[in-house]
């Protein structure tokens, strides 16, 4: 075994090695992206060959670099690198992709080295944006180097981060771009045309350099070059795709293939190698810089008042900050809507505004909480949507994500359907392992911001733009997978499940309903997922009667979470869901509501249909 | 009443009257958004007068320029011009945001001179995108003029249509960017640097103007070049938020809000005026080029053999494009996984590549069904999370799309969790007014696949990567709202509901669980919403067990549309659903199916708990 050090001669020899091992992985394992990798392996020998700073033994340390592959398909080539430096051995290499392997076709955080998943195009270099940022509010010297294809090059989400690395002057972000003309049907848009890319994304305020992505000493001055910019770089490498192998090199059809022959190509290749990378050191062993956490002063409204669920969030948002130093926020210019002004104001270091980019939005967070960062990302619940992709990635790369949407349903009024969220409960109800909480008061909206700062995984609180009435003290606790039975008793003829804006239109209906002899049981679900399922079938076998009220579509709500609970579990039941069925135009809140058939009316209606 | 010629003389005059009626509408609304009208009011006042070609008795017509509102909460403006041009009269233009007014907050097609609904940011250039290509296809000279706000600049979206665009060589799209300075929380990262946005945007291949876009002459003068370009053109105007009314010119903290003193804002603006303008004809008033379509031939596949529903789809939607010429296909750089490369080999110009940007991709699809296309859009299920904004918003437009998403499910194999569709029921399932539809064989995909050609509103199919056994003949019709009952006897104990993949492992558990003496019902629902209820509740009500088993998370799927269409309906049944629970790595096909406990083996001991 020979040891490479941080030579470009090196260079070439190793780019050789990573080129056959990524042949081997993906032949052993009978798919994969070998010339995806083979493009791109003297770019990342380079790296690996005294630019980046990084202990493998310990891939947690702040002070490391970070590489992302955004091109997550080219995984044997970072396998390929791991195996180099000395972190995999040659038996874990070759289980790529077999079932149990944490070696995935896209890599994944199961892998220690790995921060984020990757694999969905377009993804890495916004969550880049998000831990050059990190690293920099920790004070580390890591710099955050990010493998990008030239394909991933036409996802809209490159281009909010090359906007948003720009503003916020990261030149600590350098994106390789590996150039190799050939996407997955055919050619891309610009083939070889670097100057194109350089045009565009130099227009973006960036430092780009061209290159010839296989010839050591550019790529090793182009690192360095890099290194020096306190703007971000995007080095702009000419590739060829299967490079090293003539029966691969530049052809169309092989994108996502094993090498035909791929004993034949090793020998090509010149044979399998055994070198080990010596990889420079962090830059930095420090400890991440942090305060300690104080206890959080809770916001308190006062119970009789009304407030907005969205206000009870930034006033615990703000507290939270104050508390917890850790806490930072992201939102999409809709500061003044969402409520997360205070915050920004109070903590401008921790507050990044993403503008009207919310797919980079999610991604700064998922990049800011691999730095160790306790992230919350708000924005209109509509326009989660946008970044439904970044939460799906997200969730399979286990990111801790706190997610606000404001706005939702159809009580928003007159502004129309473009802004209410009538879909964001079913988008996050089906992400996995999320949680999913919907307050109705303002205290209980700030009690679950402040209970999502300790949650794993993917948390979303939904918020109200309308205020509604103040029914729970200040300092009351509200466990995720709780719920509270607001009216009950032991004749109630049936029970109605709400949540947020319809909780205080289900207590005016069970008082309408109690006035003509039907008692009924009012029960806010605000933890949608987990629900609090117990509470919910002891109630259904009670009354034999369940109706649930949402402000959304009926699908994939808060009634489809109950009759998950209920159905089956709990014999004889019957079931009536109330959502919003038409589409809505404009009108004033309560007008929406009536329209919808979710106000109080409604619930009195159904309910004596229910119990007739 | 004065009447406008087109004159440059006039445009100021008329922009004082588009911002005194977006100044009364929004003031009699209570809400709106007059400073962001009154900002674009020269500019649309100067295309009004003589750039913009268009009939407003028929709205219709192929040959009119088409004007798309990007920044959609604008509309006081849109419909102010409407007023101008006598299309609204002015109790009509009052009703702005009121309950049952189809001058809604932000605009629908539920007014006919718009054509697509627009109010989440970013999304009218992308769709101008998609008219243009529709219009030029048609062979009508229409030209596509975009409004877009300086805030929506900062979506990636945005920077899919400006590649696309200019990769499409869409002389006839005009984007016309209002650079009010002003986002809704403060200032835009450029504010009013024009010179940087056309950088940006010249770097992508467009032809821009910078111009002040409260100047007459410059804003005609800017109409005239664009007119005049075979490559898209973005005029960027520097102008003032609120212009006109020194109390609101360009001041923070007025976005979203009517003036404050409206009636001296209007003194303030010269007052009330009620001059029409004369409108340029159409250039042309011919119908839209089309040829009748022809029986289709529908491929077929024989039953016993194994072949993927990609490829039934694969083979219908090239039959189908040899049928009906109005059939269009985009793609989001994946054709050869989707199955679409066959149509875009026979049919090039029918075939639109919009590379890895599938936000261009729906919007493209929106855009051409505008103009009288029937658009099939097409990558793997999991990536259209990416669009889920955009299919959001082609729902409140009432948009006829077809999506097909293939790669669903953990049978993918090795490619791992990013590569799969585990979500895409429970987005589509969501969307307004949706069809979810979803094949277990070639043939029926195949007539799946033409089917939707004539659904209105969004319909989705979603296909699988693996080969499954054919088991329908190739002349057999599956009706949307259909399902099919493929095993089934007086004596069954329980019923398995299953779609796609998961069909034909339910049929080979069927077997074994007859050699056990367990006789059990086996339907295949593949059309998943609309879902065949009364057939289910039968199967439900004959066995009183239901078994769900899909290739999908367990929220938002077949199973609980299953719940939905059963629970509360039928009496005493007991429910159990197989799903995808655990996140999947990698492994190959069959090795997903038996970790995600949704195969045959799986079904076998689900349906003996379930029926003990």
């Amino acid at each position: 075994m020979s040891v490479i050090e941080a030579r470009t001669s090196d260079i070439a020899e190793l780019g050789q090695q990573l080129r056959v091992d990524a042949v081997r992985a993906s032949a052993r394992a009978g798919s994969g992206h070998p010339t995806s990798s083979m493009s791109a392996a003297d770019l990342m020998a380079g790296l690996l060959t005294g630019h980046l700073h990084y202990d493998f033994d310990h891939p947690h340390l702040p002070g490391n670099d970070r590489l992302v592959f955004s091109k997550g398909h080219a995984s044997p080539l970072l396998y390929a690198m791991l195996h180099a430096a000395g972190a995999i051995d040659e038996e874990r290499l070759l289980t790529y992709r077999r079932l149990g392997s944490e070696l995935e076709g896209h890599p994944t955080p199961r892998l220690p080295w790995v921060d984020v998943a990757t694999g969905s195009l377009g993804q890495g270099l916004p969550i880049g944006v998000g831990m050059a940022l990190g690293a920099r509010l920790s004070g580390s010297p890591a710099r955050v180097w990010v493998l990008c294809g030239d394909g991933e090059i036409a996802e809209g989400s490159m281009w909010e981060a090359f906007a948003a690395a720009a503003d916020f002057g990261l030149g600590n972000l350098c994106a390789i771009v590996d150039v190799n003309r050939l996407g997955q049907t055919g050619p891309t848009r610009y083939e070889w045309d670097t100057a194109a890319y350089a045009a565009q994304i130099g227009g973006f305020g960036w430092h780009t350099v061209e290159i010839d992505g296989h010839d050591p000493v550019a790529i090793d001055k182009a690192y360095a070059e890099a290194a020096r910019q306190d703007v971000p770089t995007a080095i702009l490498a000419k590739t060829r795709k299967g490079k090293g192998v003539a029966a691969a090199e530049d052809r169309e059809g092989l994108h996502g293939k094993p090498l035909a022959e791929s004993e034949k190509a090793v020998v090509e290749l010149g044979g399998v190698r055994e070198s080990l990378v010596r990889v420079s050191p962090p830059r930095s062993r420090e400890p991440r810089r942090t305060q300690p956490s104080q206890p959080m002063a809770y916001p308190s409204f006062s119970v009789g008042s009304s407030a907005a669920t969205r206000d009870g969030f930034g006033a615990a948002i703000e507290a939270l900050g104050e508390a917890n130093p850790d806490v930072v926020v992201v939102d999409g210019e809709v500061a003044d809507s969402t409520r997360t002004a205070a915050f920004k104001k109070a903590f401008p270091n921790r507050f990044f505004e993403c503008y009207i980019a919310e797919q980079q939005m999610i991604a700064a967070a998922v990049g800011l909480q691999s730095q160790g960062w306790i992230p919350y990302a708000s924005t209109f619940a509509a326009f989660l949507t946008r970044a439904h992709d970044f939460l799906r990635m997200a969730a399979i790369g286990g990111a801790d994500l706190r997610v606000v949407g404001s706005h939702a349903g159809v009580s928003i009024g007159a502004d129309g359907p473009s802004q209410m969220g009538l879909e964001d409960l079913a988008m996050f109800r089906a992400l996995w392992r999320s949680v999913v909480l919907y307050p109705c008061d303002a205290n209980q909206a700030a009690h679950l911001t402040a209970t999502m700062a300790d949650l794993p995984g993917i948390s979303y609180l939904r918020t109200t733009r309308a205020a509604t009435p103040v029914i729970y003290r200040g300092d009351e606790l509200f466990p995720v997978g709780g719920s509270r039975t607001l009216v009950g008793s032991a004749h109630d003829r049936a029970v109605i499940v709400a949540a947020g804006i319809t909780v205080s239109e289900s207590l005016g209906a069970a008082e309408r309903l109690a006035d003509e002899g039907i008692p009924v049981r009012v029960i806010d679900a605000y933890s949608i997922k987990p629900l609090d399922a117990a509470t919910i079938r002891q109630a259904a076998a009670d009354t034999g009667r369940v109706l649930t009220v949402e402000d959304h579509w009926p699908v994939g709500g808060l009634g489809d979470a109950v009759l998950d609970a209920v159905a089956g579990q709990v014999p004889d039941v019957r079931f009536h869901k109330l959502a919003v069925r038409g589409m809505p135009g404009s009108a004033g809140p309560a007008e929406q509501m009536a329209a919808a058939g979710i106000d109080s009316a409604a619930i009195v209606r159904a309910t004596q249909r229910l119990v007739a």
